[in-house]
């Protein structure tokens, strides 16, 4: 595009954008939060699901206190989401974040298994932070003061010449944060060969950890979905089982604000992890626990229950990459993944527009995740990436917040262009 | 009496003792739990108490993200347990334990309001805690590596000038742990006086903090019940309100396993740990904040579900008092307090008999909490207090388990005096 033809570009799309800021929309795409459509799908537990009877098949009353790591029944449902046994599964509150915090802050305070001293006992903690990636993740590190190092993603997953070169050196380097299936944002699945590289890490560090956040692991947006191979099956070949602490929640299956919470591990991180937990609490919600239970029976309740889910956000996903499609393909000004499931969908504009995109749609009343979000300290090197989420809106929201988004970007584009 | 009466005591009681073991008893008052019949009470929230209706009144959808505080219904429902107001309340999960370990692994690793550094930068830290106490604080500040100083008891709460004193000289000392009311296991409630003396507490340390843990607030057992001063309050006449965190929680109101626990404390400290659990979770389980809103509807309710709980529990107190008073009183071979509310009866035995009592009721098939448990590292200096935990057994199986203690009370009495 010549100058002139930019030029024009501009005029045509500076009418668009005054016409759409002129509509007063009041439209949100920055939370991966399900549609209260979705919610409804998981109704029946909040009616007759539990109906009184709270006792569990192995006899313990649900109501009152015990079971620090999870009843069996909800065990056995969560367990085929991360590929676990019995031992190496707790269930826990209605937040994986509180999970993840929680095991940190544990980690911090006390130590992992097999340390020499609690992390907070070193100078400093670093984690390795794959990105563009889950803001906050990145958030609990800055809370602790964790120093955090970016790890660019390539196709298949994160750059693991990069992380086995960096955690090989640096004893401080005691985690890494991953999404490893349709990772938010990017919707990436990790390979094989990357996950078997995980497995097969020689961290410098002997209380290195990875999380492995599964948050995505049933979330699928197609009839082929991805595939991941499971980390700790492959960890425990190279016989460094210990070192990986797996997390989902059915958050995004039943309830945001009701749901369970899952960590998967070796059974000696298990029982280590219990040990220090006892001193948490006497026992998460079991109620809740039997109420997922029942209502979903098992795993193939899940993924049936997943379909459903697919039916209603799939139309979603489909408006936001036709007009992404229509809209900014031809021109080049950015570009973007087809997830095959997960909550989220990566567009990265051209280089220094980011800010200024989501700037612009603010202006016009449609509120994205934060430009920056996605790296470490909020800092996009290439102010580039911004995270859509498409479920919270309904379909034509996520039109009108589209058609401001892709005015957004042009704008933006042509602005550094000129 | 003699030794004479002795010997003929010892051989009738060992003679006893015998028969007893030989019933092969399986009994528990070990734990400060509710038995089924008082969960009972609280069934119609397991069955049509939500009804698929999740919306909060001011029309958050409770099954969704969001609300790190709590919802508005779960705050007022909640408020006057801790006498506090909207913008000094948290409702949290399902476990106050969890609320009091948090705040310390908060106050460890990030530190308190205004306080210089993170707790866990100190060389040491240091709690005081009055004992006989409860265990499970303790062992919060064991795992952290918190050094615990024995602070006795009077009949109307802790040695205040020994607290003054202590906290006044030394900067290490960062809390304090208190049971206010019906305190677990004395069944003392601090008079006015000490609760006046807490909120004039001028410590070295700038980030010091008492754990005003009031578990037993509307656990009445009398007509006439004890009255505590509402700590927060009093502070606030001396300026000193950012000094106090105050816990209670529903577990032993509606159900231990999925009850909600509640953080009440001044305005600003509310803010400031808001921004730092932030990190933590997105939002507690909402869903039985509405559940306990709309079953119990307002403090009154609560306060009216609290007598139906009395009825079942009162005559399981009565039950051991009359076995301590048939049993012990005229050999006085221990004390005890008849408590106006709360959950226990500690027994005091003669010095050098608690651990020998608990034994030989463990070999007669009557579990009752260690000895010691009720101290700092599980070391009661003169090994008299066992903590009786009466709501989880029935009463015929109490008074079968209160003739196995009494008379291994008196066994090991008379080993101490022969």
């Amino acid at each position: 595009m010549d100058n002139n033809e930019l030029l024009a570009l501009k005029e045509q799309t500076e009418q668009k954008y005054a016409e759409l800021c002129a509509k007063g929309l009041k439209l949100d795409m920055s939370r991966g939060k399900p549609n209260s459509d979705q919610l409804d799908l998981s109704i029946e537990m909040l009616t007759h699901c539990l109906d009184g009877e709270c006792v569990s098949k192995n006899g313990t009353d649900c109501r009152n206190y015990g079971v620090l790591d999870g009843i069996d029944e909800a065990k056995e449902l969560c367990m085929p989401m991360l590929g676990v046994s019995k031992d190496e599964i707790i269930i826990g509150g209605n937040s994986s974040l509180q999970m993840m915090y929680d095991t940190i802050a544990r980690a911090m305070l006390l130590g992992v298994l097999g340390g020499d001293k609690p992390w907070s006992r070193n100078e400093k903690v670093k984690f390795l932070c794959p990105a563009p990636g889950y803001d906050r993740h990145f958030a609990i590190c800055e809370s602790m003061g964790i120093e955090m190092i970016t790890v660019p993603y390539k196709s298949d997953g994160p750059d693991m010449d990069m992380i086995e070169s960096l955690i090989a050196e640096d004893e401080e380097i005691k985690g890494i944060w991953c999404v490893p299936m349709y990772s938010n944002p990017e919707g990436i699945t990790y390979s094989d060969e990357v996950v078997r590289r995980f497995a097969n890490l020689s961290p410098k560090a002997n209380d290195f950890r990875i999380f492995w956040d599964n948050a995505y692991c049933v979330h699928h947006l197609t009839d082929t979905p991805d595939k991941l191979l499971n980390l700790l099956d492959e960890a425990k070949k190279t016989g460094k089982q210990d070192m990986v602490f797996m997390f989902t929640s059915t958050s995004k299956i039943s309830f945001p604000g009701g749901g369970l919470a899952v960590i998967g591990a070796s059974a000696a991180n298990i029982a280590y992890i219990k040990s220090q937990m006892a001193y948490q609490t006497i026992g998460y919600d079991k109620l809740n626990q039997l109420r997922h239970a029942r209502f979903f029976k098992n795993f193939d309740g899940i993924c049936e229950h997943m379909k459903k889910h697919r039916a209603i956000i799939e139309p979603k996903f489909k408006a936001v990459l036709d007009t992404l499609d229509r809209e900014i393909a031809p021109l080049g000004f950015g570009t973007w993944h087809k997830p095959n499931g997960g909550y989220f969908i990566s567009f990265n504009g051209l280089k220094g527009t980011a800010k200024r995109t989501v700037q612009l749609c603010k202006q016009a009343g449609v509120v994205l995740t934060g430009a920056g979000a996605t790296f470490p300290y909020g800092i996009d090197p290439e102010d580039k990436n911004i995270r859509i989420a498409p479920t919270y809106p309904t379909v034509d929201e996520l039109n009108a917040a589209m058609e401001v988004f892709v005015t957004a970007v042009k704008l933006a584009a042509i602005e550094t262009l000129i």
